[in-house]
């Protein structure tokens, strides 16, 4: 695995191979680069927490990081991406993080570069980092994944967190549905929950950020309505199974996806998620940078 | 002291076990964190010395920092400031300093996080370290506080620097005086003084910055004529205390609050604040970390 | 040389000193500082490969790197250079690398200054560590530099490597030549070629980019018109000399300036400069250090 760029690349052995590295270094294992080893973070979208995991993971790992602000870059001169990544390389840049707007920018990119590709999430596309530090979350939870039920519920049609796990988990054996707005979701009807009914179900109930920046015309409803409609409301955590825990990649819109309250309750894996989002690209850097 | 957000928390015996520090570090002594500790610096406003002096005095005590655009974060995706924060401590980072427009932002935040917090200004609040250098500052040229007299003069209203400074001067047994536009003056009306004044019996005369950033209708006066009623002008600063030293926490309007001549005139502790500043957060930061 | 600010002040034996200890970098030699040093990137126009190519650099030595975004700090509060400048060096950075629009900023600090600096680039002036990788780029193929024949060819008005590399190579024994629109040419008549001449003669073929950002009304001609009049086309790279190179400081427009084909093609060290370009500068930074 020379890049990391969607869940769809990775048999179940490599993600299986990568969770094992994430949960030896939350242990407290170490590793040292051969030599002096370079990153650079490229953020074409606003981000907090999944760049500065990937902040922190590169200082754990002890690789040097080259600062790069995009909004300050060559790229105002009419650089192309790929310019950009070869110059990189060109510099001695060992591994690149990259997020962008444009879905799949990397198929252009994967081919033609010799440093290191990490996708930190294209447009609505993939964000397979999230992906495994979710399946990271819900293996040290379950122990696995077969015969788990999980609900993805929310903004479902913007989602690469959506695209990313359902995949994944499926392919893992666990059984995957989803809920929200009917609008926003294209997938199998049979895979379609009411979230009330997924509450009674599921052991993982993973909620979405409704991403108003990619909505145009969001929705006709408030977020108050929204809540009662699709949200996870203090009433419908009191339905959850026994043992199920709630999920959501963040940032949270408190009182629309999740009542404020519950996004510190007990069933609440969210800043846990955080803290494991380190440890998996701590693997995924080091798988990368040990080809 | 797990947090470091306001001059009115500190002891006597804080601020001189602070000062101590700062010391014992500018002569040379060093210190190693027991383990790797990380740093973020989260700076809502613009700001050259403060942020590059924490920079600085993070590296030179050997914390690992974490990079943190503003102006690029989750933060324009509606995230909160406590969820911002609670997010960079699920990540691990170990302390937080923050600059923040909103008068006591840190009020909400500091019983409900674990991570530690260093306010670097908050609106026209306070701004304990920029205080804590300059009581360094003063305490190595004088070797104490009691009985100086020391005037505070120009822009008093949205000054954090007077606020943090008169409080800790006071309680040090220092006699705080304010000079300046008396609209600006909203104190003890006993305290304040001519500026001409000022100069026959201060040992101390701490000059402040005209915040034009923060006046809507700043004055009625020209640069020239505050310069002339208001500011410190070569033909006062003759006048001055022998011995005395004149002080301004940046950046300078040359010309305006100071003559273009005395910034770096034989008086003038300027610069030697700033070189002061370093040490002193480096002390403030290894005092909340070591809580 | 305690700055280096212009290809101007450097004498032979200068030259080719900094070249040399970057051959002797490249080579893995390292260097560590004496004790812990600090630099800061002042970037006050957008750049990638120069900006990362000297945090490479500064890394690579082992000094530590002061962030600072232009963007952000006090000269949005009017702060001038020079007090930013005194600002970081009371601050403890021992060298400072600055990139401005304006032309010749650095007269008005070279002697106030303790700090160190490098100049990256003022406005249409000088830019001499892109002149110097370009001469270490020549000197790697060549061997040295008398008698060679370089033609530097685009954008002359406008281009500080233009004027950084013409003094340069002449004052090295080369034979200089410039061709490009007329108009954009102001040096001696007999140093113009006509483009399909440069091709028969030049050992080096040193392309421009066409800066877009600085001309307000570019030229009547399109990128096509541009590419076939004056760029390097698929054509007349099969007529080069025989072991002659083609260089260009980027970032490329591919298609006007050159052909998008022989951006990677045998000739072409474009990515070797940019790898050359990081140890030219540690070479740079470390002898400005030394003094």
């Amino acid at each position: 695995m020379k890049h990391l760029l969607s869940m769809c690349e990775l048999s179940k052995e490599d993600i299986c191979g990568i969770l094992d590295m994430a949960d030896s270094f939350q242990q407290g294992k170490t590793w040292s680069p051969p030599k002096e080893l370079f990153a650079v973070n490229l953020f074409f979208e606003p981000s907090t927490r999944t760049k500065t995991s990937f902040e922190m993971a590169e200082r754990k790992l002890g690789l040097d990081v080259i600062p790069f602000e995009t909004a300050q870059s060559s790229i105002l001169k009419g650089e192309t991406l790929e310019d950009t990544i070869k110059t990189l390389e060109a510099i001695g840049v060992d591994v690149v993080v990259i997020r962008h707007k444009e879905e799949k920018y990397y198929e252009a990119l994967k081919n033609k570069v010799g440093t290191r590709l990490v996708n930190a999430g294209d447009g609505c596309g993939q964000h397979p980092t999230q992906s495994l530090l979710d399946l990271h979350t819900i293996r040290q939870e379950f122990g696995g994944f077969s015969g788990l039920n999980v609900a993805i519920i929310g903004d479902l049609s913007h989602s690469r967190v959506a695209k990313s796990n359902s995949e994944a988990l499926s392919a893992l054996g666990a059984n995957v549905f989803f809920s929200g707005p009917r609008e926003w979701f294209y997938g199998n009807a049979e895979r379609y929950i009411d979230i009330d009914d997924a509450m009674e179900i599921c052991d993982v109930v993973m909620l979405l950020r409704i991403q108003h920046e990619r909505h145009e015309n969001m929705s006709h409803l408030s977020a108050e309505e929204y809540h009662e409609l699709y949200g996870l409301t203090l009433k419908r955590e009191r339905r959850m199974k026994k043992g199920s825990i709630i999920m959501h990649p963040g940032p949270v819109n408190r009182g629309v996806e999740i009542a404020d309250g519950l996004v510190e309750c007990n069933r609440s894996r969210i800043f846990k998620q955080m803290q494991n989002g380190v440890y998996t690209r701590m693997a995924v850097l080091r798988t990368v940078l040990e080809q």
